[in-house]
């Protein structure tokens, strides 16, 4: 019932806002699961099925040539993809964040540490503007809150979004109010405070939070304003799309074998292997096979259990794990994420927080990268796999951290070695030199 | 006596590496006071009279347009500006973090609030890997280190160095150990540590860190360690060229105006100077006016208190500020930021603990930059001036944030504006609404 509610709301309040819209090469919005097309509104599910909404193209059709010059061309930032996102052809021009094209490490002496022989490379977001993927995806929907004519953006958020919308709204001249869950580590509040906007804690869990916000959008409360993960979120979703087109730029035009992706609400990965396929479709690379596969803490880990139980569908869980960001115990893109995972000849693994950890300090270590828990389990998930013998270390393998290692401090009790005099008698007795 | 003790033990250490070091257009050490030249090794004061080493370049002459080329075609990193750098030709292949090009941030809505009319950027680097300007020092100083053979890296520092050390020792396979105050921020001590090195606090301020480096380079304990910021100081401080290099190519291949920088021992500011210069002497930049402002915290301003006295010597004090990444009591660069600011026609001003404060937040608010305190003082110092009617708001002016607000959470008392149970009667009560 609630459902259905949420889809006829969605249904009304296209009508106003489907004329005159300009998002670029977006033309609908269509079912992912019956296929209906809608006009683009500020709408999320299928108002005859319910399923969600995501974003239909006309891409440029014919020259690939021409479009990889052109995105080459363009900015140092996401917008270089802006013939294949929904947003207005002046976007690079407006007042955004601007995020994109972080850097893709090679990452050699983790490679050796792993066993890795094919190449393998740390997509390292935690170089966006407020040091987390969320950057990509709401850079996109503030386009969509402009064309809409929204004035507040809001959120449900484990803490990375809530930043990234509070930064974004800021400078895009966006009032702001975003919800998290009230037990956030330090720096994710302060980061989602200090952009001025409203910062409300939830006394609850995210899946709580989440579900407090689609009641807000149905309630006069809410009228007025772009949830960029709710009523904005068909257009939010392909903010990700990005990390696959700058994974396969900076691999010189060429798809990954293997790419490793966190799962939270598992939209990410779906949106990955949406950008893979367009540029395949699109001529930009050779089509050849890439396996993808998804990563989740032990404590939060639905789609790793349905995958290994042979499930299409995921039963929520409560979530309990140090990687928060990642907390989504009810992950609305959970079946597409199996989906893909298997068509792909991927699979979903999950880590334990002790491996997390271990892994946050392993690809430091190496790599001189201090990642969000997030990346901890990717990275550990990757070391899993190949021990396991399901990831190919002869292939060429794209890990992913979506975050930044200094917002989730405590995760890591790393101190000094030794605290001492300034002298050098007391630096010898700390016995540290010459080791 | 110390000094001297000091000076000789350069020359001394010098003789085994002055054959076939290739640090590309680097061909000597140069003393800043007597112009006496020494072959490039790992010293740092000059023999003759004590003064500071610096690098002395042959640099490309003739075909400024190549040279332009050159550069924009090259990496997205310092790297594309090796030619004017201390380093090897093939630098941008071998394992380093790759900092710089960070964003140049066109920062229209501060401009309004602070009255700049000229064009206000923002030079946010924060983006660096381990999000502070101290990356681009550390990866020029690993250079040098892999050329004189050294094994450890180590250095003093005030938080944000021993980050960047740590991270890029890790990556590059030194081993390293570094020393900090025991007192620091929690983000910056975590960073510090979590890369695998060694960290050792000190009981003590910065500057008594500084002094132990120091004893501990003339001391075996000490033997086969680079210091970045001591015995390859020399090196290390050239990494701040690019700043000046990056703004000027960001704003067009333009010199800025103003600039506003702040000081901690006063390097980086000299190193812009010198920076903009050699842009101009390359035929990179037309050669017109341009005034260096320096930025400190009153808690914290010797520069400053001397600028203002008009005098050339800058006194010591004891440091009393959040802004512990510039609380460097007895800045060693302080006489030549004096002589830069007043023959650029700039100034040296000072700002409050809570100025600093309310900095971070207007730079947030207006442009969703969350700064270090440091970059408060940039900020705070820029809108003291403008008020003072000392800084032109008609003139192109460019502030620098040199690091990153999740590293001085604790400066910035943000939290939640509400934190309620998940429904909208608490929401409503709540008064966040329709504000």
């Amino acid at each position: 019932m609630r459902r259905k509610g949420l889809a006829s709301m969605a249904v009304q309040s296209v009508e106003p806002s489907t004329t005159c819209v300009d998002l670029g090469p977006a033309v609908a919005l269509s079912c992912r699961e019956c296929g209906e097309r809608f006009g683009l509104g500020p709408i999320f599910a299928c108002a005859l099925c319910f399923g969600p909404l995501e974003v239909a193209y006309e891409l440029p059709a014919g020259d690939s040539e021409a479009l990889r010059k052109r995105i080459e061309d363009g900015p140092a930032n996401i917008w270089r993809y802006a013939p294949l996102l929904p947003v207005p052809a002046g976007v690079a021009e407006k007042p955004n964040l601007n995020p994109g094209l972080t850097k893709l490490v090679r990452a050699d002496n983790l490679a050796r540490e792993l066993g890795v022989t094919g190449g393998l490379y740390v997509k390292d977001d935690s170089g966006n503007p407020t040091h987390s993927f969320k950057d990509r995806v709401v850079a996109i929907a503030v386009e969509a809150a402009r064309a809409f004519g929204f004035t507040t953006l809001s959120c449900s958020s484990t803490g990375n979004l809530a930043g990234a919308v509070g930064a974004a709204a800021a400078r895009a001249g966006f009032k702001s109010c975003v919800f998290i869950p009230h037990d956030l580590e330090a720096g994710k509040v302060v980061m989602a405070a200090v952009y001025g906007g409203d910062l409300v804690g939830i006394e609850g869990t995210y899946d709580d939070v989440n579900r407090f916000c689609s009641e807000l959008i149905g309630d006069p409360l809410g009228e007025g304003w772009g949830f960029v993960n709710v009523n904005l979120r068909p257009y939010y979703g392909e903010g990700s799309k990005t990390l696959a087109y700058e994974i396969c730029e900076q691999l010189g035009w060429r798809l990954p074998d293997q790419i490793v992706v966190p799962i939270a609400s598992g939209s990410q990965l779906t949106k990955i292997d949406k950008g893979l396929k367009e540029l395949v479709a699109l001529g930009l690379v050779e089509d050849r096979p890439y396996k993808i596969f998804g990563a989740q803490a032990e404590g939060c880990s639905p789609v790793s259990r349905a995958f290994k139980d042979g499930h299409d569908v995921v039963r929520p869980v409560k979530p309990d794990t140090i990687a928060k960001s990642l907390a989504i115990g009810n992950p609305a893109d959970g079946p597409y994420v199996l989906d893909i995972a298997r068509r792909t000849g991927g699979a979903v693994e999950d880590v334990t927080d002790e491996q997390i950890v271990d892994a946050i300090r392993l690809l430091a270590r190496t790599e001189g990268i201090f990642a969000e828990t997030a990346g901890g389990v990717t990275v550990g998930v990757t070391k899993k796999l190949i021990e396991d013998g399901v990831l190919d270390p002869s292939l060429t393998t794209v890990v992913l951290n979506t975050g930044d290692g200094l917002k989730t401090l405590d995760a890591v009790a790393a101190g000094p070695t030794a605290t001492i005099r300034p002298s050098l008698e007391a630096f010898r007795a700390a016995g540290l030199a010459g080791r």
